[in-house]
């Protein structure tokens, strides 16, 4: 694997998969940001365009030290840092980063219990998704950094959907519980923002301020407006070009969308803030893809020219939008290592 | 030239230029505006576009009735309609559309004076570009028409560079004109927008709206937010793709663009609003220009890989955006034309 690496022309054109067998260890992504806020979706979205047989995803709430029956006794909460086993996930993280499979503690959101272990096996890149997942504890062990900050009123209609309908709460509950996670979000959570690699905002729609008298765009309900907010990089990527229907000005039905980049500060630091609202078509979100994964390695989906193709459009696009430059991180890392012997002492 | 479009499959691909010589009469665009807006800029796109050999361009402003001397004098602006041979420019131009030659009167503006006629041809194409465009007398003769809207800033700042820089007004004698022109533009040119096809409205660039803290953005001083409405058309259009590369957003010198369609209405009527901000690279810009003149028949210009190759890009891309409208109205009435018999008494 390592020799035709050596001239230039080739190292820039293997893929991350063909990289992976000169790793030196597992690759560390972690997902931080509040339950309900979509975490899953950019995990989900990482493995997709890697392919599953390389990426494990590890969810950080089997550390939370009270099942719900203790909760609500207690009255704690587990986005309080103190109500997690965090040391313990930074002693299993670390024996995975240096290749050793572990059994990962499981907390069941059905049941609200805690579930048998799980083996997870030393992937070549594992996600870690939690509430916690950016903690100081842990930061030191990722390679790559992605929080999730969505709006109040996206986060309120989400966790309802979730909390409701698919995990069995009753409404009230839901509420009463939200309006004390807030404060307690506030505290404990949120400033793990300012230091994440990336960092996705999710607003409602905001296009209607874009039209000229009354807005006329219809759209599906779940999109959005996100900004994805990212730390530049020093590892050059190559061009990864949305193809975009200009056309759409002269139809009776255009789909609304607005696409924008700004560099702009963050927290003190230079980032750029990549805005998508409205409709990305499938066709042009399936080419993107299809970009990305020849950079990764896998083989091209054929584009069906369906309207949409997999989750609702900006979704998706942030997916792509915020896996992009975790692969740069991870090319990044194996083209190192490729060219750099593996020191003594590390796991083989 | 007509057989081959007698099946459909040919039909589709026939380009404009090829499907000139069937032409009924000479096909009528105008633009309309203040002075100063930039008018000039969209005729030049739609010459660049089209190819200069079957453009022919007419400007309004040699149908004034008074030159600078005699408004010196008369204190009346050439924006009032009846400071103009409205009823002149209507013969002139019914004569042009019927296939005759015409000497059009010119108006010099570096010397203030009017100039000797101009002979013009009835080419296939003609813009007619003036304050008074779109009024009711000239409007029924044209086939696509375009209004200019520019900010006041924006005006202001463009009319002192011409006026004062190229044309060689006095700056107190340009401002004064200015606060003038601005209460009789409001009476007497800006109601020509609610019935256009198409209208660019042109305003400062508003991209720090969308940076998270400090917008760190670099932009070009000519580098506009413009907003580009248009008129849905019946007659469908072949999808056009700008190639928009989203890895600028890991890029520390990432240049700054937003980019937007959102249907809308517009004095009562259903348009798409197209916005435009910031920077769009030449390459992008040149590849999306040769796709238009595949439409149009020209041979495809070879892209240099240059930041920017022609004039500014938000100025450029907005001279595209503005074309392609226009190159429908014409491919539409083309393509009406070249399977409908010309009847008797249309000139040949």
């Amino acid at each position: 694997m390592s020799e035709p690496l050596n001239t230039p022309d080739a190292e820039r054109r293997a893929s991350i998969r063909e990289l992976l067998p000169s790793a030196h260890r597992p690759i560390l992504l972690a997902v931080a940001g509040d339950s309900g806020s979509g975490k899953t979706t950019y995990t989900d979205g990482i493995r997709r365009l890697l392919g599953s047989d390389v990426v494990a995803s590890i969810s950080l709430d089997g550390y939370h030290k009270e099942d719900r029956a203790q909760r609500r006794l207690s009255g704690r909460l587990p986005l309080d840092p103190k109500a997690n086993h965090l040391r313990q996930a930074r002693a299993d993280l670390n024996a995975l980063r240096a290749g050793q499979t572990v059994d990962i503690p499981v907390y069941d959101h059905v049941s609200g219990r805690f579930a048998e272990p799980r083996r997870v096996e030393p992937a070549p890149v594992i996600v870690v998704e939690g509430l916690h997942a950016l903690y100081p504890e842990l930061q030191k062990l990722m390679d790559f950094t992605l929080y999730v900050d969505s709006d109040r009123e996206v986060k309120w209609r989400w966790k309802f959907q979730r909390d409701v309908h698919v995990r069995g709460y009753r409404p009230d509950e839901v509420k009463r519980d939200m309006q004390r996670r807030e404060v307690a979000y506030k505290r404990w959570i949120d400033f793990q923002k300012t230091h994440a690699d990336v960092i996705v905002k999710i607003h409602e729609s905001e296009l209607a301020s874009l039209a000229v008298e009354e807005y006329e765009g219809r759209l599906p309900d779940d999109c959005h407006h996100m900004e994805v907010i990212v730390t530049p990089t020093a590892v050059p990527l190559p061009a990864l070009y949305l193809p975009v229907d200009l056309n759409g000005m002269t139809k009776q039905d255009a789909l609304p969308f607005m696409l924008a980049n700004v560099p702009s500060s963050y927290w003190g630091r230079p980032v750029n803030v990549v805005h998508v609202d409205g409709v990305i078509p499938g066709a042009a979100l399936q080419q993107l893809e299809n970009e990305i994964m020849s950079y990764t390695g896998l083989p091209a989906v054929e584009s069906l020219g369906q309207p949409s193709v997999g989750p609702a459009s900006t979704l998706r696009f942030t997916q792509l939008l915020v896996a992009w430059p975790a692969l740069g991180r991870i090319s990044g890392l194996l083209r190192e290592w490729a060219t750099a012997p593996r020191s003594a002492g590390q796991p083989s």
